[in-house]
């Protein structure tokens, strides 16, 4: 059995994570904690535990995870991940991170889309990305793991194929996303009280939102050359889910439909995760949520000739902590889909 | 008192019409009809009529509607309102239709789009388009008023002031739409039961949505030559609006954000329902929900080059029964707010 | 022209209040105030505002209140409404009150339930307690208008008229109430946070809220003698409306559906915002939402005797706002559903 | 492994029951039927299934079930359940019925409460009704299970052994339960639309409800006399999960709130699936929702003496399919929680 610790379980994607370890075949829970200064039950964060389960959150202590724990996941806010993240790895500990803080590689992008200098940046280069489906032997060796943001999963599963096989123009990219509001976290704020979410629909952080350097380090990666990427993330009056509607210019006359597909089909063959729609089908939130799975759906506008891909995700699963225990499997020889199916 | 007839008062516009005329100063229902067989008291119908009101929708006789009234709603399916509508011009009244079935003035897009010939194709040139900020002093003597679709509304009051002026490029543009339910009427689908739409949002009638052509006229129309868009509409788990993200290339270097809020400002500078977002600030559901407001708001993404403009409105109201209304206003000589503010 | 201030705007009573006074064609908003210490834009509270709407609301300075205002209404958090209700008493003017704070005609009461000792208890008697329909006469000549709770009202206009016949069991009480979340006010707690309350429904407060004396005042009032109920109100997932399901015993075997029916019908038979459902049909919130209307509706349970009243209404029009107007239409002189219809 | 037919899975139990037994470690399924003409991939109607499950509903045939299954599953519409529970009876197959037709043990209440003649009244006797934590033994020699309806669980749970040891008055009580509208199913009906469901509330069968008979078998037999209970469903604008807020007197004077909620505890000490709630907190849908716990929690109202007692289930899990599966864990000598947790 694995020792896991998670560090910051009190926030959706802390609980979430615990609720799949619990029950997740191959690990053992050492330690929930939390920045706070008192215990807490689990079962008030987490509702859905079983009577049985009398775990504890408990105010975080350095030495005591670092006692127990093989693997350290941290549901931290950015900044303090970077320290704590920094410490566990010099204790010799895997840690995977679901933060931001190692998913950029240039050091720069942090001052300005994060507002902070990095305190770690030779860690950003021992950092594997954890999207797993792209890179799945690297992850096998990881130390450091980090965990994809949110909206960059969906865009990313469903494009980097297409740039890797030179199929889409790369300065065409437009991403208009749409996010349940858990993606926004527990903070007390007033955009995301219900009487200003229910019943609304709108665009925020619009032409600025911070995950648009990964996503756009995730794309150029594949396209072996810089690209930038229009994003405009909406928040949906949902709890769970994040829909990407694609926009993107062919690279040629000859891309199809049919062969935009068959690449997708082919690039993710074997990978549990990611479906693929046949044509004339198209994701949805509600055939995704609470579960692990990218679905990717495509259309060519043949009256255009722009082609329109859709990827769709629940944000608290493949878009953080369904992910990070894909991650975790991966990375320690589990089945991938250990506490995920 | 001007005398208005409601063709079809059972549907959400109809009854969303009915309410905002039993409330206006200068005009008094004679009929509000139904093509079921037994009449249906308007407070089933519209539970937020008050007790006095003692109206019933009953079934539809042409020759009682023609005898008393005016003008003649026609919230009728289409290819019905058709017929219909020839049957009350010839009887010289005022039509208002707010179907599909004189919004294009090409009869050879019916059988492609809504697929059937158009039966009346000569009332398609003599129909005016009911945008009201754009058509007014036709609508000022327009027999009969062919209201826009709900979509096309929004995305036509952003575009063609920046079409006109040639700020944008024609081929680059991209609608990415989000409707509430309401939108797809009463009409007993799976895909409108509440387990189907809540918690849910997705893409439908990908690339075959019936408004691209509507939308495709207007902005033709606007810039001076034929312009092919990119439409995608999507199922919001809300009862009402609709908020378009446009994508655009700006036409040339110099054109700027603060360029284009301000031509939006002067486009709509005298008009009560068009509201332009201040910079930084933009358009959501919530703001213009139970209003005949379209809200416009504008961002350029630096970074890119791309524009990105956002158009919202109550899909019921300024996308259906609220212009109806405003166009009767127009129509009339009524102060255009009238009934509606 | 009444000249009309509204202290504590920017709560979502204080703004619906506003949209309705703004319509309202009998009166002439002289200010808006906060505690905050900037002056806000109303459109910034109140996006439905029309264009041409200037306002602002501007930070509270008694004496620019009390230069202009000839009624003012205070949406001010309670134990701050006592005093600034006392000033402007003083100062002559009449005073709608949205708080709790004249509610209780007993002092005792407000240590008990609100926690605080009452500043003026005095004022309490002065008072008068403004449910429309049953104390219109006493409002007519009120100086302090004490607005009713939103819980109470319902109730209240449901089963005052029973109890004042003797037709049903003073000690058999049960009220079973849901209300919408924009009754919490816009304060930032979790409890209100879009993913607790959306997809969920529970009880709160059990057996503790504050309004339990305010609805065993109504009720023993009408009763002529000492009543307690029982009373839990439960949060639903919806922005407005508040549906109580009583549940009580007839006072004897004579007792009927419809003499209860026929009791109400002839009660409210005048009223133009009470609205008594026909034999099984039944209230509902879509029914009342954005509208001044308490709905009524009675079943009797024939197999265990049980009467079960309904009683729907909007909690912040009925319920806050809507009744106020209603009031202050009372109060002087104007048609009753001046601004509500 | 044991070989499941699952018959009507395409309905929202149906769906459910298979998405749970294709995750339990005992169980094979051998078959998914439907009453329409064409197989339908699984997918299309469980759509979080995963990639490899290549699964498909097929058309209903009796031999083919009979040749494979040793537990056959009924989510039918019910008197169809009747005919075909007892042809799978004869076949010696061990029958899960999820309808409502073997739950009453009176023949003469199904003429009276669900409109038709019992067709075997012979079964009623021999079926074992599968509240599991009241007939666990008897569940575990069973050949016709007959699971509990989704309104009666909960209350049956709390209230059952309340009555047992006489604490609460048998005819005092009054259940007023709100149900989120999976409950309804997939008929396509204007009543369960997302506009008539979304943002509203009501009552609906009010005092007329098919689950009343079933509630007072379980209560009276619990009590040992007939009791008659007043009953009233509300539906909630959401997907899953039914809080029953149920009124009664205590039997006598010495009954306290700690009295009950020790008795409750004792009750269920060794239940993994009923949680009850310490002094001052309330069930919510949220802590219950995807999963089989039913949550119970008590309050007395001091003032009046009066007792409140909550339950909270998931309609579609320990209100329908997870009662299901561990009713079969429970016959098949299975970890009660297999599959479940």
């Amino acid at each position: 059995m694995l020792n896991c610790a998670v560090l910051g379980a009190t926030g959706y994607t802390g609980a979430e994570l615990t609720r799949i370890l619990l029950a997740h075949p191959n690990v053992r829970i050492t330690h929930l904690t939390t920045r706070q200064e008192k215990s807490i039950p689990l079962r008030e964060i987490l509702p859905s535990v079983s009577r049985d389960v009398k775990l504890a959150i408990t105010p975080y202590n350095f030495e005591n995870v670092k006692r127990k724990a093989d693997v350290v996941f941290l549901c931290l806010p950015h900044t303090e991940a970077m320290t704590t993240g920094d410490l566990f790895l010099k204790a010799g500990k895997v840690v995977i991170d679901l933060s931001a803080d190692f998913r950029l590689k240039d050091p720069a992008l942090y001052p300005k889309w994060y507002g902070v200098e990095h305190a770690f940046p030779a860690r950003l280069k021992q950092a594997v990305y954890g999207l797993c489906e792209v890179n799945r032997s690297r992850i096998r060796k990881a130390r450091l793991i980090s965990n994809p943001g949110c909206y960059p999963t969906g865009p990313s599963i469903a494009l980097m194929p297409l740039l890797g096989k030179k199929l889409i123009a790369p300065g065409s990219i437009i991403i208009n996303a749409a996010s349940g509001t858990s993606g926004a976290g527990k903070k007390l704020v007033p955009a995301t009280q219900f009487c200003e979410v229910n019943e609304n629909y709108t665009a925020y952080k619009v032409n600025k939102h911070q995950h648009i350097p990964e996503i756009e380090q995730n794309l150029s990666g594949a396209a072996g050359e810089k690209i930038k990427v229009t994003f405009i993330p909406h928040l949906l009056p949902v709890q769970r889910g994040i829909l990407a509607t694609i926009y993107a210019e062919p690279a040629k006359a000859s891309v199809t439909e049919d062969s935009i597909r068959k690449v997708l089909e082919n690039a993710y063959a074997k990978d549990p995760f990611v479906r693929i729609k046949p044509a004339g089908q198209f994701p949805s939130l509600k055939d995704v949520r609470h579960t692990n799975f990218c679905d990717v759906g495509v259309s060519m506008d043949v009256r255009t000739g722009r082609l329109v891909v859709f990827s769709a995700i629940d944000n608290l699963l493949k878009g953080a902590s369904g992910q990070a225990v894909q991650n975790m499997n991966i990375r320690f020889g589990f089945p991938e889909g250990a506490g995920l199916i």
